[in-house]
Formats: C-alpha cells, sequence, structure tokens
C-alpha cells in the first residue's frame, strides 16, 4: 500500500457496540477509517431502510474526540448516508460492518443488518465485508479484531485477492484463542434453519403477548459450509451477492404456460 | 381440486390495505382464505424479524366479521405467527403476500417486505408466492387481483407447475387493462439499481434532517428480467430463492491464501 486505504466502518449493533470500537482501533493502525452506524441497536433488521421518515443525524463523541457519525437509522442507511453524505468526498476502499456480536450464518444471513450493512456498500460500488464473531457470550473483542485486521489488511494489500464487483464477503470469527484457530476457509451459505415457537405470556393486566424463540437445526455436514466451518475453528469466508433469482428453478419453469 | 385448498394472505401494506382486501375476495370463490398481516405499513423493512420486543397481535374485523390477524410486527413475523400460531392446524398450501402497491423488481427485491413474507412462508416449508401491482397511483386492484387469483389457481390446480422447494415465486402485474395485457412471462431479477441521493431539510428550528430520494437506472434489456417484462406489459413472474451465496465467486475465491 503507497497510502492509506480509507474505509468505512458500519454496523448493526449501534455506535456504542465494543465490536465496533475494537475493530476501528485495530483498522486505525493501518488504515483511515470514518464511523457511520446506527444510533441504537438493529438487530434482525434484515436490508430495511428508511424512506417513510427522514433521518436524524448526530455528530458521536468518545473521549472528548469526534467518534463518527450516528444516524437514526439502519445499517443500510448508515452506509448510504455515510458515504453519500458525511463522507462525499472521500474515495473508500472498503467499507466493513462488524463487528458483530453474534454468528451470520446458513439462514440468519436473510435477517441480519450486519450483512445488510456490508451489501449496501457492494450496492454504492465499493468492495463490503461483513464481520460477526460467532458468541452471544461477553467477550472483549481482541483476538477477533487483531484477526479481522490480519485478514482485512491481506484483502486490501494483495493483488491477487480481489472481491468481484456484486459481491460482499461475509466473514465468521470463531470466538477463541488465536492458537485454537485453525486458518481460513471459503465457505457456502448453509442450509440450516430454525425451528420457531412462539412463548406466550400474560402481560401485567392479563392481556397475552407473544415472544419469539426457537432452535437451529443444523442440516449442514462439511465444512465447506459457514455454520459447520466456523463451529470447526476455521474463520468462514462466504462470497455473497443479492441477485436472488434461482436459476434452477428458473431452467425449471421458464416453459410454463399459462393462460390469462 | 378436491377440497378447498388453504391460502395464509399477508402482506407488507397493512392489514387495512386495499390490495389485500381485493385479493382476499377474490381467492374466497376458490380456496378457504386465512389472514395474518402487519397491522401497520411496513414497506422497505426488507426480511426483518422481531426478536428484542413481544409481538402484540389484534382480532381485526371488518363489517362486523372477523377479517383475519393484526401483527404488531413485520410482514415476516405476521407469516410466522399466522402460520405457527392464529392457524396452526390448517395445512396451508400456499402463503400469499400481496397484492402490493408498488413494483417489486430488480433491486427492489432486496428491500421488499411483500417478497419477505412469501420468503418467510418458504422457509416454513409452505409454496409461497409475493404478488404486486407495478404502479404507484391510486388503484382499485380489481383487474390485478383478477389476474391474480387466475394465476393462482391455475399453479394450485396443475400438476405441472410445482414450486420447487425452497423457491418462492415473485410476481409482478402491469397496471394495465385486462386486454392489454400479453402475457405471462417467467423472468430473471434485473440488475437495474437506484441511483440515491439525500434531501437536506430543516426542521422548524433550524436543526438538519435527510430524506432519501432517488432515481432508478434501468440497465436491463429484455424482457428476460422482471422491471423490463412488467414494463412491457407482461406479468412477470420470477423464481427466487434465500441462499445468498455467489457460486461465481466461490469457485474465483475458494483457493485463496490467508495465513493468520
Amino acid at each position: 500500500m503507497k497510502t492509506k486505504p480509507n474505509v468505512l466502518v458500519s454496523n448493526d449493533d449501534g455506535i456504542e457496540a465494543p465490536g465496533l470500537a475494537r475493530l476501528v482501533e485495530e483498522l486505525e493502525t493501518f488504515a483511515n477509517v470514518y464511523v457511520s452506524a446506527p444510533y441504537r441497536q438493529q438487530s434482525a433488521v434484515g436490508h430495511s431502510i428508511t424512506i417513510f421518515y427522514p433521518l436524524r443525524v448526530y455528530e458521536h463523541y468518545k473521549n472528548g474526540k469526534l467518534f463518527g457519525m450516528a444516524v437514526e437509522g439502519t445499517p443500510a442507511d448508515a452506509v448510504k448516508i455515510g458515504v453519500m453524505n458525511f463522507f462525499k468526498d472521500v474515495k473508500f476502499d472498503l467499507v466493513i460492518s462488524g463487528i458483530n456480536h453474534g454468528t451470520n450464518t446458513a439462514i440468519n444471513i436473510i435477517y441480519s443488518g450486519t450483512v445488510s450493512a456490508a451489501t449496501e456498500g457492494t450496492l454504492l460500488g465499493i468492495p463490503s465485508i461483513a464481520i460477526s464473531l460467532a458468541t452471544y457470550s461477553k467477550v472483549d473483542f481482541k483476538t477477533a479484531s487483531k484477526v479481522a485486521g490480519k485478514i482485512v489488511r491481506k484483502i486490501l494489500e494483495d493483488e491477487d485477492l480481489k472481491i468481484h464487483k456484486g459481491t460482499l464477503l461475509n466473514i465468521n470469527i470463531p470466538n477463541a484463542e488465536e492458537n485454537e484457530i485453525k486458518g481460513v476457509k471459503i465457505t457456502k451459505q448453509g442450509k440450516s434453519y430454525w425451528e420457531d415457537d412462539f412463548e406466550i405470556r400474560s402481560d401485567p393486566n392479563g392481556r397475552d403477548y407473544f415472544w419469539l424463540t426457537g432452535r437451529m437445526v443444523i442440516t449442514d455436514e462439511t465444512n465447506d459450509f459457514d455454520i459447520i466451518a466456523v463451529s470447526d475453528n476455521y474463520v468462514s469466508i462466504t462470497p455473497l451477492h443479492y441477485d436472488l433469482t434461482d436459476y434452477h428453478s428458473y431452467e425449471e419453469i421458464k416453459n410454463w404456460k399459462i393462460e390469462l
């Protein structure tokens, strides 16, 4: 790298999340880092954008220093307005969303605000990466941010590692010590899914309300799939895109005859 | 059809939307129809689900008769709780989301609550269809619901038209008279995209707020793509899935060497 690369960082856990703070610290050792992130926790928002309401934005300070821009909106909103307005004179080399507190593999990807922020970066024509740490326990993100930093730096510096236009990388880091991590594995999105349930509770006035619960059903078997690779202590990198066409079905049904 | 099929109807425009009402009327001529839809307008929510908050639900009456269940949540929430709780003893033959007021083609699909409701149906193992009317003008949905009814009935009755497990159909109906509609075309998701902008306004206290605006850039050329087919007065049917893996990139990058 001749000059420092420019990186926009966002997330879905909100601008005060420790996973974002640690990632920014790590990236600042080799990049110019700009932050535009949701004001509040936004998990499971999927790829939402705010069109019916205006967006309010705030400068966010940390230890008396401007840390970044906080957006009262979704992860996709934060990336869009960051690139197009707050930092519109910056030529970004990368958008990074993370580090998310929790796994984003298999079916969870379609609900993921973290992946959504990276998707938005890709839509804006910037190579983009979503990064998640595969645990819901309280963690300090130190190892994860170190690992993330190494991978990001390699991708920025190595001419052979180019992210295809229209593709984003979804990275999941196992919650393990550095010496326990077996390496990096390029994977596919797993087919594992949720078996959902709703818990019915009563409020203090005796009215019912519902709470979503569920358990993940693991149907994937090899570490060619994200969910298995990460549980097997590999860093999983999955190339994703936003062309949802089911080409296999397309070939099957393209000659359907439906008269109106 | 020996017995009447069971159909769950949802949407993202909310339970009071005329597009849903017309669709239900039409489907009731040949199916048992159950409604579980968001309480409020939910457009551009993407594939969100509510996990941090409880869901409140209400019986929704119309002309003194129970019309369906209203869910204070997203389209995906409404389908999930409809299938798993409200109507858990019903064996559904189809989930239909719509009729959405506005096009759901090309890149818009990834922001679409309408498509999200159908995705949720597919995840629950039920063949699912999203239906949109390609206009933002005030319309009565009469022609669109008639056309939708014909297609749905054909798919339910014709043994040769099976929806592949894991696939959903995204249908866009042109806003045209019945005799102007040229027919049905099986399509792929277009590559057309938004060129976004943010309008900056001032509130009465002089504080700035931002509003997302933009224009669609049409890059697709043939009516093999949803966006062109529907503007060419075809009913567009696109098979979608939720495997976001970019298999083309996967093959390209699967041998990346990244040392940690």
